[in-house]
């Protein structure tokens, strides 16, 4: 029996909510990715490259934990997270910053996004004013707006965020925001890193509005060069003002789906509560293999090593863009310490989602920067993820750029798809 | 450096459904049970059995997907879910009930909690009313209520939900519900199975509203005896008024958080986009276990021995009650045709949650009624699951429970710490 449920909708069943979601471009493209039939180098997703797993490890480990504790690695778990990955991750944190934090204070969550959305749910009335990067990260933007939170976005500079902006914006206004979503560290998608006097600036605005800090920061271990700076988390000297979000997605695997929250007592105990009718808990197994890679060191080794590779591959796509894209007057692009993205900027006026197709076609796939936005524009610029493709598809995936963007600028999206 | 985020609270900066988010003592309970210092025999959380679980058929399946498929595992996966699972469910449906329905119908969950979660999202606006029966599954109703639902609770019969008691209200009312909250098959918590003609009866009440029919059936597939029934699912034939959310958390394993939900294609697709910023994907490699095992045959063989071996356990403990409570006048207790749980009455005027410490001194943990109710009642009450205990451990369980009655009946909370 056949049923055709394509064309039911639910006029007027939506919430609120439900009518105005809005999702991910960047998630999306995985899927249209794998619907194309010849090869392109992904520049797209924020990934870890396919030859970055420590897959053996992976492999002896899970044996290990099927083996000694099977039963209780695919049973439930307790909301709050494994109690080792908890304990591990304490520890971590107090030998990285010298912080002896509290275990009550920090909850396991499914993923980094599942810690953006738990801050969301608990903080963002309707029509709360909330103040994000601009550019920002889709999927961080996408749940502030979900849940109904009205998001300004302000533009960044070199030392990212521009605080005076939103001092101005708000005091104009006589309002104040009541959320900081950032990114501070090789900022997603742009690159940039917030730098230490923009961080202190920041945390004094924010306690002059009453306002909660999210801080996103999955990158913060990926340095490759200069000196880390510390934490908003760190610098609040538990002021309470800054919520933090962690995850392993970038250094280790975003398909296990574990990440981290630091946030006061009570705030973690509400998360607690909101996770147990979201999830239950995180998965398990995943929580319990990232558990004992950082408790046999393979996780810290396994971060050194990321750092190096990664690097490499960095240096190869800045010299790659300087190859192919030297010469084009009007282009420029951001020199991350760290992290997975650049940020570039083509000439005017470039709309990247028409350059997108091109270039798909042509085998290279990029986000097209109204992306990173929830009213759109940044429509001459896009992001590119270096830490994805091989070391030998690199200069290849950027001269597949230079070309689409040739084709587009002569011909046009139709034009280009012509020849 | 230790600070003290114990006492920091946030006043006035919560959101509403912040403020007010619902936690589940049934989650809860797992981390109180692994405070306790004495041997405590569980039958409060809804576990299956530490015995119950095909641990070398994952381990060899975990080291296959990590031998050929390592770096897809454990990177992102589709939003919608894994390639080869959703197929292998989209084949299991046919199979089972003859539907064959669209793969856009379908989206993978980080379990069947994830499922619940989504749907209110998406249709759950403050202050809409929604039905779910008397009492329910926890962390359902907290999902119901952190979306700021108006959740009412309407009592059961033997057959199931009384529909013609919602009839009756609403219309007295002149209101209509949006949703109708239900677990059709060997209930949580009451083991109660909703007869055809309920189901019926239910579709063409939640059809007269425009409302939706939320399904949630975790235990369908474990039936010991007697016939199954279609699914409100597969009874609504296509009209798109139910939306059902299925999980492997009981069939086969909680920790791996894998789930899925049929729905007409445009609300998954609503889905997909608000699930990218809930958790990006389902843990790729828990899906990739479940895949494996319904494609090599795993899954099937697995469930039948479940159901062989639940069926014993929910013997002994039928017999248990009977053995020692069956002389206790005012008490009461269901008598599942599958699932997990059974309900029990006690001797009026109970307190299940003052007798719930006596037991947990004495060794034996439930759940009491209250939890399973939004506004309290049920005090009476409680939820025994009878697939967690090993065999051996079920008499005992029950003698405690008995014993802890005695105690708390004669002597009060009090005074039965005292002895």
């Amino acid at each position: 029996m056949k049923w055709d449920l394509a064309d039911i909708a639910y006029p007027g069943r939506y919430s609120s909510r439900g009518q105005g979601i809005m999702g991910s471009f960047i998630d999306s493209s995985l899927s249209l990715l794998a619907k194309q039939t010849h090869p392109v180098i992904s520049l797209a997703m924020g990934c870890p490259g396919p030859d970055a797993f420590p897959l053996e490890d992976v492999r002896r480990i899970t044996t290990e934990i099927m083996e000694h504790e099977g039963p209780v690695a695919l049973n439930y778990g307790p909301t709050e997270g494994d109690p080792l990955l908890r304990q591990s991750l304490l520890e971590a944190e107090a030998e990285a910053t010298g912080l002896d934090i509290d275990p009550d204070c920090l909850i396991v969550t499914s993923g980094g996004m599942q810690g953006l959305d738990l801050v969301a749910k608990l903080l963002v009335n309707p029509g709360d004013p909330v103040v994000a990067e601009l550019p920002s990260y889709s999927n961080g933007l996408a749940t502030l707006h979900n849940y109904e939170g009205n998001v300004l976005q302000v533009s960044l500079d070199d030392q990212g965020l521009s605080v005076e902006e939103c001092r101005r914006y708000f005091d104009r206004r006589g309002a104040r925001p009541k959320l900081f979503y950032v990114i501070p560290n090789f900022q997603n998608p742009s690159g940039i890193t917030m730098s230490l006097r923009r961080r202190l600036e920041l945390l004094d605005l924010a306690r002059s509005y009453e306002a909660i800090v999210l801080e996103d920061d999955p990158y913060g271990d990926l340095r490759f060069e200069g000196r880390a700076l510390p934490s908003l988390f760190a610098l609040d000297e538990g002021k309470g003002t800054v919520i933090a979000v962690r995850t392993f997605s970038k250094t280790f695997s975003p398909g296990l789906r574990v990440g981290w929250i630091l946030a006061p007592k009570n705030v973690v105990t509400k998360m607690i509560a909101a996770k147990q009718s979201m999830d239950t808990c995180t998965n398990v197994v995943g929580q319990k293999i990232v558990a004992q890679l950082m408790a046999q060191g393979v996780m810290s080794r396994h971060i050194l090593r990321l750092r190096h590779e990664y690097r490499q591959k960095r240096d190869l796509m800045l010299q790659a863009l300087e190859r192919h894209f030297g010469s084009l007057g009007g282009t420029s692009w951001t020199r991350p310490e760290g992290g997975f993205f650049l940020w570039m900027t083509f000439p005017e006026p470039t709309d990247a989602e028409k350059l997108f197709p091109v270039a798909l076609e042509q085998g290279v796939a990029f986000i097209p920067g109204p992306a990173f936005t929830v009213q759109g524009g940044l429509r001459n610029a896009g992001r590119l993820c270096f830490t994805y493709p091989l070391l030998t598809e690199i200069d290849e995936a950027i001269r597949r750029l230079r070309y689409s963007y040739g084709l587009w600028a002569s011909f046009g999206v139709e034009g280009a798809a012509a020849r």
